[in-house]
């Protein structure tokens, strides 16, 4: 294929199919006049993409323009985010109703449905939102994952479809780009299809400036199907993707040698084409080599009829599925579509609380959790499970829970392997293809390592959830490494992101509500390795943690004087405190924030009540200050960690770091002198 | 190899040599006792990977135990660092004066040198902080390429070193050991050898639960040299290292085929061998198994004199390199050694200020950086540049930065490719060589697909310098998955990590002078897309920002009513909020703070100067509030973002946030109303 790369190109192929050509050149103008107007965008990856484009909406995917929805459509993602035009000219021409010309003219315009990088929720038909390189990859092993999972629970009539995904060379520097298909090739995902962008051009120069790989060999290794084409012969792509549905039991990576911007007189094939307006001279170049003669922003009405046509063809299998789906009479699967839980799904909260009041010894939170999971996982089984390879540590597999295997997917737990990113971006994945609800865990500290995939999920607003447990300096022996001090603040920091910390198993059970009852949200929720004292003994069956705050101990003795706030295995520090410093004359209330998120959605009023007119303030938690400090300011004090953790026993850990109640006690005489 | 899988686990092989199947015992039984008496570790790398340690150590590792800082020794890493015990063993072993016994009985317990993963600092010996799983890989390519790049310099007398890394199943399935190998095999890193600890167990079991790559097939696609070996087999180990230290071109990996904690009667080959104590009864057979009769921690004087024997064997070739050393006259050697700076350094900042001073246009900040660089560059020739694939957005590349590349490393810059991690662990492993200073650039946005290496830098105390440019919403038309919202606070929430971001040019020459003044910290430097106005103009000699805070504009009138802080591109709409305010009759200064972390620094006097008396406060910053929230309390005002960005003209996104000088009016006001 080298003399695609070394190809003259100023002229381009002669199309083996014309009609196909100017299709695929419909894409290719929308994308130039686009970024043109906007004067900022990527032409070069939807112009060498298109004919790929082209032939897979054409003659393979399986959707409907008018039914975006439609749950059994094949899915469809650009994992190289930045060729978004690629995706806003498909859904334009497809005839989606809510991508107008108006806002194809708008790309990149503030509030238009057609941003820089493609924005799930802005328009449909964005399936997940995509920019940070290797993301939409991973998300595409979720998806086809859902699909397998549903799949063996609901049939071929239900549950059946391909997941398309296009990437790109930095998709595949990026470390994610490993996990992903790694975890793919092993668990066999056959329906998962990847056509990458093969154009040997990034932002530097030369790919070869940078990386050396074999791209085919390195998929190989992974246990997939490899194709190597001429992503621009539409007879090689319409081959290449029958041979890779035909291959059952790899995922299929067709390797597309394309020319980036592809049709550019002077830019083709070389980085300039990637970012940035083309000009009007590279513009009108391109017309005359591509036989383009139509004004900006408009298609001849023949193309755009083809086009729309493409969009409708769809119809008839998808009524034949809402039949199927009406036939089948399966409620269950009805209900899963929606992303409604089982109606009595909150008995198993009850069940739950009930089973850890009788615990006659302190539990972990992590172990707290995993009783809740048992529960759960009985009233609802989309709940997936996962690992990133911690399964005995973050307590995540729910005892009736099984095992998925690459043969065999009618069960309900994952073992992720080493792999916290992969697997972050894969609950997205399994979240956005719906019917699922999907959890993974890992130690809190590793938050880092998937931390990319958990703002995408919070910017979504996708319900992946996040188990992080061994949460603190807690987890002793492993050491500073292992020890998150920073990771509560640093994910508080992120916008949508509910980060739950439970402080004793009845609030475990209560965050969990919480997290199942907030259906468009990301949720992380961080557990301890220790066990701690049960403070809500009396079980309280109001969700006191789903206000995200609240009033644990009044100050006795009239008004309040002081307010500790804590969280999660700090919690009890602050209550053994309180008697102290209650007794001490100080009339001191406990506030327990399991999430602070929710707690700053509550009423103004409420708000002031759990926080208090006092501004002598503590907060306890061992991790570093700087979520805490709206409430401290410069007046309050704060007991927890300002320096990395030491590995030691856990006891000597919190003595050292000086995280006890003999110092929140000292904090509180301190903060109640000073206020 | 399938026997060694295969056989039964409570008899062993039969050594091809006793005496290095003892010497590999000494560290077997060191690392069991070990973990037995702090209950707590993990015993199954040692002892899997023990022979093939000793073959490496006695054989073939160029180092002194008395001198562990000589600047030609290998280096040695786990990256597997759970199996720390494998390492203190060795440094116990060969005679490390800081590793005694006594130590190695302390493994795990607070403030020993012993900790659960190897701590840099902790002991001599100890090249890298590992346990975070792949790092260690990472942190070795660049060791590697650290001794390429110097060897270039001066020569083989001077520097001609191998790196040599343990890994295992856990560090390959990570991503960042996909852009580890990938950068490697192209840089063609020939010195580094990596031994994968292939004993196909991990937490949740076999590896084979959540993996089927072909990992040999894997690295060969990177372009790495792949033997696969028995790992207890010494004659293979040998054979097999001789093998790889002869390939040039490519880096090495010998596949080691080993059954985790070797020895062991009942857990050996499964993951119960991985971590805990394996308890008496299984030690007692591990002695018979292997023949091992000595009292727990103490090793028979033969052997342990041997060992000594081979931290001792270095010496002539140490004093050799002295010599070369003191021969060459190579004044810039030695001062690079020794991590000093060019005596007359700082005149290219002050070279860098004036022509900042004489720009007749507005910069961004990742302009000003990108002319700083090209005076530093000429006056610290050890500045190595680089980006990942964002070289002309970053502007990290110096004028007279010249391309290394795999066949020539005599030059300063590297395109990482779009590894951010890969770059980020790459950096650390660079400064850890010494000998280099590295900086490496990508989009703030990407901090995230770093932090795990970021945070480790900043652990270890390494002058790791971070790039980080189009610092906001001020980056535009590429919309929120670029815009960096939460990344500051998260950063600035690291301990030690120096995050700076300077509000003009000069600042921008200040705080890269403060970053070179610190060679033992680790740095972020966030810079605008976007022009700004100078602020500084009179260009003053002293380095303000190196105080992390300092009053730019002092309120003038009277005593100071209101304060307002600001960073980076918000500098200047603090300024011009300044002046409205101050015609409004509220007396206002304006604190720039480019880096917290120096700030808090300060004397409290200082301190107390710079925030003033007045509770009146406002803070800028387009990004979230979290980290000003200690100066602002519930009373404060802020000026910033409470959600993601948008995609859209830069002025379009700014209005959208209202992130304004009206805002900032708006602000200053409602605080002095209140204050």
């Amino acid at each position: 294929m080298s003399d695609i790369a070394n190809r003259d190109r100023k002229t381009v192929p002669a199309p083996k199919d014309q009609h196909l050509r100017d299709m695929a050149n419909c894409i290719r103008f929308l994308s130039m006049d686009a970024v043109q107007a906007a004067k900022s965008g990527h032409p070069g990856m939807p112009m060498g993409m298109a004919d790929i484009a082209t032939v897979l909406f054409s003659e393979f995917l399986k959707f409907d323009a008018a039914d975006p929805h439609w749950f059994d459509r094949d899915r469809f993602l650009i994992s190289n985010g930045h060729g978004s035009m690629l995706l806003y000219s498909l859904l334009y021409l497809t005839g989606y109703e809510d991508m107008t010309i108006e806002e194809i003219k708008r790309f990149r315009q503030i509030d238009s449905r057609t941003a820089g990088h493609p924005e799930y929720h802005h328009a449909t038909g964005i399936e997940t939102t995509t920019g940070p390189l290797g993301q939409g990859l991973a998300n595409s092993v979720g998806l086809a994952l859902g699909e397998r999972i549903l799949n063996s629970s609901f049939g071929d009539d239900l549950v059946d479809h391909h997941t398309y995904v296009f990437l790109g060379d930095g998709c595949l520097m990026e470390g994610i780009s490993h996990e992903a298909i790694s975890l793919a090739g092993h668990l066999k995902l056959g329906k998962l299809i990847a056509f990458w962008d093969d154009n040997s051009i990034s932002i530097d120069g030369a790919t070869s400036l940078a990386e050396s790989d074999n791209q085919p060999a390195r998929f190989e290794a992974a246990r997939w199907h490899v194709q190597e084409i001429d992503g621009h012969d539409t007879d090689a792509i319409r081959a290449a993707i029958v041979q890779a549905q035909k291959v059952k039991d790899r995922p299929s990576l067709i390797a597309c040698k394309t020319v980036i911007g592809f049709g550019f007189p002077t830019k083709a094939g070389t980085q300039k084409a990637h970012s940035d307006a083309p000009g009007e001279d590279e513009i009108a170049g391109a017309r005359e080599i591509l036989g383009w003669s139509s004004p900006p922003f408009q298609i001849p009405a023949d193309l755009l009829d083809a086009w729309r046509a493409i969009g409708r063809k769809g119809r008839a299998a998808r009524a034949d599925w809402a039949k199927a789906v009406e036939d089948s009479g399966n409620r269950d699967f009805a209900r899963r579509m929606k992303g409604d839980l089982p109606p009595d799904w909150r008995s198993a909260i009850d069940a739950a609380k009930a089973e850890l009041l009788t615990s006659d010894k302190e539990l972990a939170t992590r172990q707290a959790s995993g009783i809740v999971l048992n529960h759960l996982y009985d009233a609802i089984p989309e709940l997936l499970g996962g690992s990133a390879d911690l399964t005995p540590s973050n307590n995540t597999k729910a005892k009736n829970q099984v095992e998925i295997t690459p043969d065999d997917f009618a069960g309900s737990y994952i073992h992720y392997g080493v792999r916290e990113h992969g697997m972050a971006a894969a609950l997205n994945g399994l979240a956005l293809h719906g019917g699922i609800i999907p959890y993974g865990g890992t130690f809190l500290t590793f938050s880092d390592y998937c931390r990319p995939s958990i703002r995408l999920a919070a910017m979504m607003e996708v319900r992946s959830i996040f188990v992080m447990t061994h949460d603190s300096i807690g987890l002793g022996e492993d050491g500073p490494t292992h020890q998150p001090i920073e990771h509560l603040s640093a994910l508080r920091a992120i916008p949508r992101l509910a980060v739950y910390r439970p402080g004793d198993p009845i609030e475990t059970a209560e965050c969990w509500e919480a997290i199942l009852d907030t259906p468009r949200e990301a949720a992380l929720i961080a557990l301890s390795r220790q066990p701690m004292p049960m403070l809500r003994k009396d079980g309280s069956s109001e969700n006191l943690s789903a206000k995200g705050a609240y009033v644990l101990l009044d100050a006795e003795g009239g008004e309040r004087q002081l307010t500790i706030f804590a969280t999660g295995s700090e919690l009890h520090l602050a209550v053994e405190a309180r008697d102290v410093l209650q007794k001490d004359g100080i009339r001191t209330a406990v506030v327990s924030m399991p999430c602070r998120l929710l707690f700053e959605r509550q009423d103004p009023s409420y708000q002031r009540e759990v926080i208090g007119d006092t501004r002598a303030r503590v907060a306890v938690e061992a991790a570093v200050r700087d979520s805490w400090d709206r409430y401290l300011g410069l007046d309050g004090e704060f007991v927890g960690m300002h320096e990395f953790g030491a590995s030691g026993k856990i006891d000597d850990v919190y003595k050292k770091f000086d995280i006890t109640i003999d110092a929140v006690v000292r904090a509180g005489r301190k903060a109640a002198a000073h206020a």
